[in-house]
Formats: structure tokens, C-alpha cells, sequence
């Protein structure tokens, strides 16, 4: 297997422009993130996520990198709802009481501007806590600080001792 | 650069358990794919999509990989979002007169079961073709047949030779 | 009370153009439905709605009237929406065994083409049924067979035992 | 016409509970609102709109009134939706310069508690302007304080005087 991913590896290389090998780089340090335990799962590391809480709010920003891209060379629409998923869920699960955990129900996005620029940064805030259900907001902006996308989201509250049982 | 990126490569390697291998296998092998060109971009790639047309849909499928998934072990809801932007971008693209182009402008996504099993398979269908904006669905089922999720989204069409101008 | 009802009448026909007397006409005719029997509650019976199933869908139409637009002449955003929702959450209701109800969780409109000409019919579809949440589509056309409207909601499925315990 | 106006009015007196009278007053009013020029239009007339706005909100406040309640006697979630509707566009056209108007495109509301009590209050806020579109949220209050929805719309921005010629 190793012997697989190193000869992988080198293909990529002998396939890869300047920009490619920095976007292998990218993913190579994303993946890293993770198996070093910098980040809980894949997707945050490849995305190479830092989160920041205060009361009643969580942000996180990630670099851009045109892995990221889609065809028209601006972040895909799909990363920024990865981003804001993860920030609105991240900050769901941190205002629950242990034991307690939050899936994404339903999340509505508005993109309002093209992700361009160093990086993207995103703040969820909350709209209403209730015993089954949380509603969520959440907003993107990018390094020049022009706001790229508004979400809002439904959140359902499980007890994952229920759910384990 | 080469150097760094096997270094980077061993590194992994040697903190990865036999899944991990399998994860960073995932990863490098989607790269390929959009390096040597039978995937677009790199997110395409990434995800290992193969798409299929008819007349009025467009589909997608993927597999799921350990990467794809959240801290609860399911595919994180933004990769559903990026299959659905993808395959629904991807219709209204294919439906548009060439010189046009479509871009997300919104994205509701109701998710209504767990993301497990080994593929996703999405398909699009149009709602709505105006000639500012496009109204278009997107479903999403995983292998044993279930549902997981139902999203709409509008698309604006844009005048590609304008925006170029 | 029913003294300043008639003065109330006679203020209003005072004032009235022709049109604004069959506006008038319209909104008494729509109280008389709910207070003779023939509507449930009055906001079906002020929009003359009428209703009809078959398994998996509830239809209802309305008659356009002036009383209904807004001031662009067209049907209110609003009046669309009240007509997609009565018509989801009637057929919400419709699939729960006795003893459940459903309530509106969330509702997202894709406003598509302007509502006019002399009717508006909205037909609701059922998209997923789980044991505590039901996913539902809503399209409307009007008389000249154009969708003026797409619509998806969650519903909350509701033990009336338990709520009214 | 006039007879058979006063006609209608004595059968809905006839068949109404002294709860019911005070519906069919609040609903003669609501089209004396209109009739009189102090609303724009019959449907805000009849939901006895007030406005009120600063620099950069919008927020309309309504009585409630059992005419404007589902068969679960809260208030019907298609009220609340033109309530919402009405305060973002009215917001939407208080922004734009003369000889341009707003219509909205995508509309999606979280229903987060019952609508009771004696009166509603929705107050609408800009997210984004741009040059073809405004996203706008609007929050609905009960009398007590309690938050019931919290809205986002897309809002197409019309030239009028292309649309006229």
C-alpha cells in the first residue's frame, strides 16, 4: 500500500504545474492535520479549519487555495456550504449540555458574492434555542471583507445516550 | 517542492492506521484524476464524480470514503451540499445556449437521512428556465436506495461575453 | 354591535368604486364560508378555497380577486404562500394516522412568474415521511397553466394526546 | 349590488357568535382601511398594518385576531408569511432610488413558535444591496416578547421604467 502511494505521489508530481504542486501540497498538509490530531476529522484539515468561540458565536476561517476552485476559478459553492455547516453545527454542539448532540437538519444559503482573495472566514451566531430544535445564522466573508454568503439553518437537538442505547 | 511533498507523503504515512492508508489512497487518487484531466477541477476529482446526462437531468455519483465523513461518522452535509451545487450547476450549465453561463445565487437543502452505505447518487432536474434565472431540484440517494436529501436552488444566467468584456 | 357592522357596510360601499364593490363582495362571500359551515376556519374561506385529494397529493384553488394583490397589481407574495402552506400542511395532516398532527417548521418559495388571471391552483406532494418530520413540495399554476411558484417544507409531526395532556 | 352587499352581511350576522362579530368587524374595518386611503392595498388594510421605519429597517406590527388563525387557533404560518413578505419589501423599495422596485424571488421562513397573544411585530433588515438583487431578513415578535419567525428573501431589483415601456 505504501509502495502504491508513493508511485500515486509521483504521478501526481510528473502531471503537476508550479500552481498543482502547491495544491498537492495543500491537500498533503490537510490531510496531515488530521493524522497528527490537529483536527478531529478529514474534512477539517483538508479545508485547514481554525475555530474560535466566544459566548454565543463560533468562527472559523479557512486559507483559500484553488484546490478549492470550481470551473470558474472562484471557491465552490460546496466549500462555502462546508464551511458554513461546520460553523453553525460547531457552534449548535458547543451550546448543548454534555451528552446532548446537533444534526443538520435543513440549511438555506444565499451567495451574495464570489470567494476570491487570501482566505474565507465565517461567524455563526444564534437565532433560537428551543428543547428540540435550533435555528441557526451564519455569514461569510473574505480577506478584502466583502460578506460572500448569508445562511440560516435548523438544527435538531439528539440524546446521544438515546441514540446509543 | 518535490522533496517537501514526499517528506510530506512519509509523514502521513507513518501516523495513518491500515484505514487511514485507504483515506490518503482516496486522496491522491483524486488528484490524479484531475491532473491527468478526466475530472475538470480538483473538488470533481477529489470526490471521484462521474456524471451522466439525459435530456432534462443530470446525475452524479460518488463514492463515500472515510474522508468524506463528519465526527459522527456520516458524510459531512457539506459534501452533500457540493454533490447537489455540483449536479444541479452542472444541469443548468447544459441547458444554457453556449456563451451562457449559471452561478448559485441560493441553495435550501433539507437533509432527511444519514449519509452511510458505499455511494451517493444525485440527480438533478429543472423546475424552472427563465431567461434571467433557472429554478432547478436536486435528490440525493445512497446505495441501498434511500433518500437523503432534497434541495432547490436558483441559478442566474450570465451573459459570459459580457462578464469577459 | 351589529348596528355598527351595517354602518361599517355603509361606509365602506360609500366609498367604493365599482371594483372595490365586488372586493367587498368577495370578503363577505369568504366570512359567509366559514360561518355557514363550508370552510373550516376563515382564512380558507376569505381565499374561497377548495380542496381536493387523491393518496399522495391535496390540490386546492382559489379565485384571483383585486382584494388578494398587492400594489403592483399582482397576487401578494404572501396570499401564494398561504395557499402553499394550507395546501402542504393539509396534506401533512391528511398522511398521519389519527391522533397526530402536523405544524410548519420551516417553508422556502421559489416566486417564479407573477400570479395573475382568474385562478391560482396549488398541488403538494409529499417528498419524505419519517416518524418525526415530513418533507413536502408545493407548486402553484395559474388559470393559463404557467408555475408561478415551487415550494419545499419540513413539517413537525405532533402527538395531540401528548400536547393537549 | 348594494342590496345584496347588506344581504350578505345580515346571513353572516345571522349565523355568528359574538366572537364571530368581532371578526366581521375587524374584517369591515380592514377593507375601510383600504377604502379610505389609509392603506395602499385591501390585504394590508385587512391585517390593520402600521409601518414605521429608520435608516436601514422596516417593521409593521398587526393586531391579532381569531380571523387570522389556522384550525390549531394560532396564527395561520401564511400570515405570518405576508406579514414577513410585506415588512422585507416594503424595505427592499424604501432603499432603491425612484423608478426602481423590488419584487421578491426566494423566500424562506423558520417557524419557531405559535403565534398568540395580542399582537405581532415583524421588523425587516438589509443584508446585502447589490446593483440586481438585496437579501433582506425580517424577525416576527409576539406581544410578549417572544421571538415567533425569522425570515430570508431574495429580492430581484426592477427598473420601472424599462418594465413600463
Amino acid at each position: 500500500m505504501k509502495d502504491k502511494l508513493v508511485h500515486l505521489l509521483n504521478t501526481c508530481i510528473n502531471h503537476s504545474s508550479e500552481s498543482d504542486l502547491l495544491a498537492l501540497s495543500f491537500v498533503l498538509e490537510g490531510m496531515q492535520n488530521k493524522l497528527l490530531g490537529n483536527n478531529g476529522y478529514f474534512i477539517d484539515g483538508l479545508l485547514h479549519m481554525e475555530r474560535k468561540f466566544d459566548k454565543n458565536s463560533c468562527e472559523i476561517t479557512i486559507p483559500i487555495n484553488p484546490v478549492l476552485n470550481n470551473s470558474l476559478e472562484i471557491v465552490h459553492g460546496g466549500i462555502t456550504a462546508t464551511l458554513l455547516d461546520t460553523a453553525m453545527g460547531t457552534l449548535a454542539n458547543y451550546l448543548l449540555p454534555e451528552g446532548y448532540g446537533a444534526v443538520t437538519n435543513q440549511l438555506n444559503i444565499h451567495y451574495i458574492a464570489p470567494g476570491i482573495g487570501e482566505n474565507l472566514r465565517c461567524k455563526a451566531e444564534i437565532i433560537h434555542q428551543g428543547s428540540k430544535t435550533m435555528v441557526i445564522s451564519g455569514e461569510v466573508y473574505r480577506s478584502d471583507g466583502r460578506k460572500i454568503a448569508y445562511a440560516t439553518g435548523t438544527f435538531f437537538i439528539i440524546d446521544r445516550k438515546i441514540n446509543e442505547a
